[in-house]
């Protein structure tokens, strides 16, 4: 039951879409209100259709329907003319859900695979609080630009904290994940997620959602059995990921999948438009499939103009047929 | 033996091409003079070298030599202000001799693998007429954009027939394929083919050719043990294809192989224009080597200089060594 | 011991960057003295840094450091008022130490794997004397444009010579390779390497490296059981490469690992450019991890702001594992 998930999620989603544009509508703003009442006018023309009650999660461990459009803006704080965003995750073992006969011991941060969403503006300080609570020494090293002693292949052993801070350069998408080795093991047991760094001037307002792709080697025979959008296999092919006609689509797209050399992405009865490693604002390629190698990731961006349910899937089809599998539910606007 | 298969096919091919043009030969022209005076003009530049005779085809099932020119413009019809392009296709189980030993029942659209390459303008409406005489449930799923209720994902029963009905957009190569379950065997089979949008405007005078990539799982392993261009293994390396130099060679690229993750495709010799899934009409890149994810496809343009026997196949050599393996002719114009 | 290497290498490398850009500066120039100055005053732009003493190389077979920043401009002459580059190189059976229990026969050329790297300016004339001397025949096929009889498929026997002749086009990054069948096998024992065709204008100065991805098949199963940068696992993981902080690094990057479908590349804590196939002069993406398959190759560019180490490898995280794993020592400048 998520009775009230619909009000929750679209206020809370409100408030971080302003935040990461640099207003801070809750709590009194630091920059001016000529920038809030534009961004106000962008974020009006959005609309997030009402999450509908989804298959149960109470034994999956946390709701990918969640973790879709959940976007972590961090504690906002300034410090000698900066804004710092303050993460703070925590390292864990957790038992995940992965089908009706299957329960997996993930290695996860704040209790979900993939890890949360951080997210802030080209040029803010990153500041992420990493407590280890595992049995196992973990880090998290993150992609884009930072100093060697931030770069997060340091074990850090269980019990302790960490602190890992950069600027938040350059905008675009970028995944992170544990570096401790055997780091096949320690990525595919669920030590991941993405930092996604907005340019300065922002994107077009759209619905926007994070699709993180996985694998998961049950029998530590460095092959997958299963695979999954956000963490649990087949949840959006129970649960279509609702979506309104005629509005601007917009995913941070990430194949984490370990063992399998490459992946494809195809979405049905629709192109997308491709921001390569979410590193431009004008669109690189346009195509319905996508091929992305271990740790590649892309902004992909497309409208549906037709009401009705479209898959999304890998194109090999065996992945999609272990778990790799979702729906978009077109809703008419 | 094929004693005028020459004279058939250059006709055929120069009707069609002028019909993909909005222009009607044979059967009174619905568009003006002018385009048809000026098409033929560009025409005039392209010359199909004779096709010579081939290794028998008579137990094949399909000559690939066909298959390698033959576009299917449709019937076309007015309705409505609109052009409608309507095709006819029927799934069906058909032997397809793979090599000297082994015959594989394929499952087949016009008794090929691949099935007819569809062609269009974009902006006109698609008809395909699919009737499914075979013994299993098939289906035609098309890539490119379309209502949910065309998405071809619905299994069409033995002796049944159904139409889907389309815009064709965008301009682009697009494949189709059967959707039934379980995909990967419904496609490794052979129900797969490609959909070619011309732009409004055409793309410049060529020498045009498909040429798709296809993998064989003989032994129901998950893996593919014969790999062709066009259906059959090794047929181009035994019958290279003529083209003439200095000309420009247009392919409309697809790979179709389940199971391997990713497939490149390498010409000796020389380089190629890449225009990533046919929808750019100016290059977006030029290698001699390109990695294709399956269902992927692109629009390939490159031209001889030198006279002389010129290998194409995936760089990953035992790739080519189990079939995927041919050579352009290259002919002193 | 490598006790004068530093100079050694300084000097050679700055020959033959003054070689590529058409001019000797031992052995009189037949280039006018203005293009020497100017050519000068770019490359003074560019440090190596002083290259350390690395782990014994002495059973190696060959030292990846060397090959590293090893640029074979071949022996220049004048013919019919064009520029020939003139190479030898000669095929043979060495073994090579892959790690501390593993001795592996390869077949090399110029008794190293990957072979030397080739580097002309585009319009020059190359001119491969090849020589085999190996028990088993072999060829070298470039790729790049050429006419077919240069196109290096037919094998030549042992104690025999031919000669490759053709001119450099288009400027960008060409793998080359024995095309013996069975050419998996001829691939993977070490028979290739690249050459660069520079366009006729340079590139900006930089810190220029070649880093190939080799796989090895010890026990001749179709997979890969050991992979390596520039032929040796892990060298550069026990042997960082020094590179200067705020100095721009050029990197010429080739997967010629058969068996495994497709490469990433992954560099820490930086994003990179890429000049796909080196087919351009401006950058066509941005990331820190590309996939490449087989054969594909990309000048990649990058510069490392701060100081410290940094991994590089591909984010199949089994493959770096396995000894595809490398350090850059950023140094102050």
């Amino acid at each position: 039951m998520l009775p009230s998930y619909k009000l929750i999620n679209q206020n809370s989603w409100t408030r971080r879409q302003l935040l990461v544009r640099g207003v801070t509508v809750l709590g009194a703003s630091a920059l001016g209100t000529a920038i809030a009442l534009q961004n106000n006018r962008s974020l009006a023309a959005v609309k997030i259709p009402p999450i509908k009650e989804t298959t149960s999660t109470s034994n999956l461990g946390f709701n990918p329907m969640s973790v879709l459009r959940d976007f972590d803006y961090g504690k906002v704080k300034r410090e000698n003319g900066r804004t710092i965003r303050e993460f703070e995750v925590t390292a864990n073992s957790s038992p995940i859900q992965l089908n009706s006969a299957i329960s997996f011991v993930s290695w996860s941060l704040n209790n979900r695979v993939p890890g949360p969403t951080f997210r802030a503006k080209e040029g803010e300080i990153i500041r992420v609080i990493f407590h280890n609570e595992d049995g196992s020494s973990h880090s998290i090293h993150f992609h884009g630009v930072h100093r060697s002693e931030m770069d997060g292949i340091e074990p850090i052993r269980r019990g302790e904290t960490t602190v890992y801070e950069f600027e938040a350069k350059p905008y675009g998408v970028h995944p992170y994940h544990c570096h401790v080795a055997p780091i096949t093991r320690h990525i595919s047991k669920g030590l991941y997620g993405l930092l996604i760094v907005d340019p300065p001037q922002g994107r077009p307002p759209a619905d926007e959602m994070v699709l993180v792709m996985s694998g998961y080697d049950l029998d530590d025979n460095e092959q997958n059995e299963l695979y999954a959008f956000n963490g649990i296999p087949n949840f959006y092919r129970d649960n279509p990921i609702a979506i309104y006609q005629n509005q601007l689509i917009r995913i941070y797209l990430l194949n984490m999948i370990e063992f399998d050399p490459a992946i494809t992405f195809h979405i049905h009865a629709n192109m997308f438009q491709v921001y390569r490693t979410g590193r431009t604002l004008k669109p690189c390629e346009e195509s319905d499939v996508i091929t992305l190698g271990t740790a590649e990731r892309h902004i992909i961006e497309f409208t549906y103009t037709y009401p009705g349910r479209y898959m999304f899937h890998p194109h090999q089809d065996y992945i999609a047929e272990n778990g790799c599998m979702g729906w978009f539910e077109v809703i008419s606007s």
